[in-house]
């Protein structure tokens, strides 16, 4: 244990360097496809290297090969943060090395999860009812809730969602062999609800801040429609769903409560490292019945829920503690203060795109994503995209809204100090007028 | 910073200290179902609380819940083991918090999944043409290629395999609609390859190592089978696999090259933490026409191979990190060399076994289980069992093979001497004098 112990030190300090450090980085990654490979052994060591050969060439190696989207920076897609209680909580869980199958394989991961995943329900503002557990990502998360709205309505093969909700229903719908119908955005990029046609349908999808626009279903009226024809509702609030932290935002999420399956990924705008996808239902006895399958070698005498009955892995990992720790770490009131700063940020920076001309803002800003454009055409833009995050100072990305092609903004990490944003503004300005 | 230093102090140092005293904890956890969850606040924290309060909790409140893996008198399932510079790796991973999706987010970790799965490949003798990504679990790794096999004959709905195979290909052909058939075993309980129907199947599933006996399915005469009749071969050696880095049990996994995918858990017998599953093909292109699916918010100029192109989840965390750094600090020999005691000890326990009055070896062992029973009924060896594991001295768990109740002693920690498989045997003499 005394290697294990300055292994470990040396690991850390790592880690509090990189931290210190990270927004000095390019934010995107600059090599070429094939670079970092190119660099490394071929064939794997015979005999054993110290843990210090790996830090060095994590350094040597690795690092140009890494977009880092630890940096206070990095404003593409949904800006993410592995807090500095869930980056050590890590360290425990991989201690620990739980697996959690059976409740007794792992009592305090099972207790755990069910627990954190309560507060984080009640941080939501969501009704008693709805029990959670965790999967890898969002992706998993729609699977499963499909799987089982597919076994409720056996004869029902269509799902609906917006034109603007996430890929991840497209893979879902392609493994269970269902159609994914798409249903046409108004004006502000919502799924138009009299446009829903409910006939063949088992599940709709409605998004509370949709991949590209941020753009928040008319979840209400979406409600009604699947109640009035028995289909279940699943509300993807992977990005977005930490805002109700807040009471001022929590009306962006009214009608959320009458789903049967909601879908939120703490490892967005929550703190906690990758991977870490909350899932709530509040109808576990069918989800149990469509993932239940109990083999001989893991009947035991205790009938306490396990998670690997409502899921789709057998075993899963002790990432309730990660949760636990930034839950408590931060607490109600430090995670309603990062989401207002990054609320705050993003009302800034869309402030200084609509005070500047030549420049657009062109969805409605709901939350910490800003959809914006420069004067010219899309080719343009695609261009100054290009500029800007190859200068590295910054990393942005875009979404193609309606017909034309936009600039995302996207706050959400931790570090983010005004000072950065006021960066990407730089930065792009400066970009655009070289173009 | 410097919070995170001295947290990040704390919390190794509660590892390195679980570690050296993980010996003398009761292996199987010794609280009622509920017992945890009552111990923890109903509602979270309002206001943030210092990480030692996490620490402190993590003893105070979850310790009693915890069974525990890296336990080396954790003798259940097949046993695993968080290895020192996998743990440290998982440090590593969440400080840098990588998502990645396409290759541009992160460049580092497509390319060094790539070479570490190429490492481990050419470790277990594999030839070129086999291409490895990581799944969370076997579970995940057998969906896929059971979808890549329905793709590829949507006509074909049926899926075979032994008797004795993992639950886990029961769960993805319910998710993908698939009729499972299982194939009656022979004495030594493996897949009888001339009870192979295979007019309507898409995919057989082999398994070396099954998770009852640990048996070897006849892989050879079952390629054959598979080749003549067009169907996808899917090897299933998610504990036995990483036997094959020694050569002299290399023969075990006669024919496994010529599957079409093959599953090997490095977070089980390798020493990477939870968790951590390979998965290779030889035929990549079948899964990305299965599961690739880019978005025009991820379309950029680049061609590198996306993982997400070729898996369920969208995002993946840094996981190749992990068994790089166990690679690296253990090498060939050093994985060797644990392979090796494992299966030492294995067969001196069933040496012991073999030559005790009143005791059977019920299975051939070829690896690290042995699979035996005391005489009398099933009852009173289930009795036996919950009393051994009541002592809280080991684990051990159990197996239905043919119509007989087995006790199985899986050895699969790298911290497990010969001390403690002598203490498992002393504990299951004197509860068998007992009852």
């Amino acid at each position: 244990m005394n290697t294990f112990r300055e292994d470990g030190a040396a690991a850390l300090e790592w880690v509090a360097s990189y931290l210190e450090g990270v927004r000095e980085h390019p934010v995107l990654a600059h090599v070429e496809p094939g670079e970092i490979r190119a660099a490394l052994p071929a064939s794997p060591p015979d005999e054993p290297e110290p843990f210090v050969a790996v830090l060095r060439d994590l350094d040597a190696v690795l690092l140009p090969g890494l977009t880092h989207w630890q940096s206070p920076r990095f404003f593409a897609y949904f800006a993410t943060t592995g807090a500095e209680p869930g980056v050590l909580a890590e360290l425990l869980i991989a201690g620990l090395n739980q697996v959690g199958i059976l409740w007794r394989t792992s009592p305090a991961l099972q207790e755990l999860e069910e627990v954190t995943l309560d507060w984080l329900r009640q941080l939501l503002g969501l009704p008693d009812g709805f029990q959670g557990h965790i999967e890898d990502t969002a992706s998993t998360g729609v699977l499963s809730a499909l799987a089982v709205a597919r076994a409720l309505r056996p004869d029902r093969r269509v799902v609906l969602h917006s034109e603007h909700a996430h890929s991840a229903a497209d893979k879902a719908a392609k493994l269970l062999e269902l159609e994914l119908r798409k249903v046409p955005v108004d004006a502000e990029f919502r799924l138009r609800p009299e446009l829903l046609e409910l006939d063949d349908a088992c599940a709709v999808i409605a998004t509370i801040g949709t991949t590209g626009a941020a753009a928040i279903d008319p979840v209400p009226a979406i409600a009604d429609a699947c109640e009035t024809a028995g289909v279940w509702l699943h509300v993807d609030a992977a990005y977005a769903g930490p805002a109700a932290i807040c009471p001022e935002l929590r009306s962006h999420f009214a009608g959320w409560e009458r789903a049967d399956s909601i879908g939120v990924n703490p490892h967005k705008w929550l703190g906690v490292p990758m991977d870490c996808s909350a899932l709530w239902t509040r109808r576990p006895e069918d989800f149990r019945r469509t993932f239940s399958l109990v083999p001989e070698f893991l009947q035991s005498a205790d009938d306490a829920l396990n998670f690997s009955e409502i899921s789709i892995p057998l075993g899963r990992r002790f990432r309730a503690l990660k949760l636990w720790a930034v839950l408590r770490c931060l607490g109600r009131t430090g995670l309603q203060e990062q989401i207002r700063e990054h609320v705050r940020l993003a009302a800034l920076f869309e402030e200084w795109v609509r005070s500047e001309p030549g420049w657009e803002v062109v969805a409605p800003r709901h939350f910490s994503l800003v959809c914006f454009r420069r004067e010219g055409s899309d080719e343009e833009n695609e261009r100054l995209l290009e500029r800007v995050n190859a200068s590295g100072e910054v990393f942005l990305s875009h979404a193609r809204l309606g017909d034309r092609y936009a600039l995302r903004l996207a706050v959400g990490n931790f570090r983010t100090a005004e000072d950065d944003v006021r960066l990407a503004w730089e930065v792009l300005n400066r970009e655009a007028a070289m173009l």
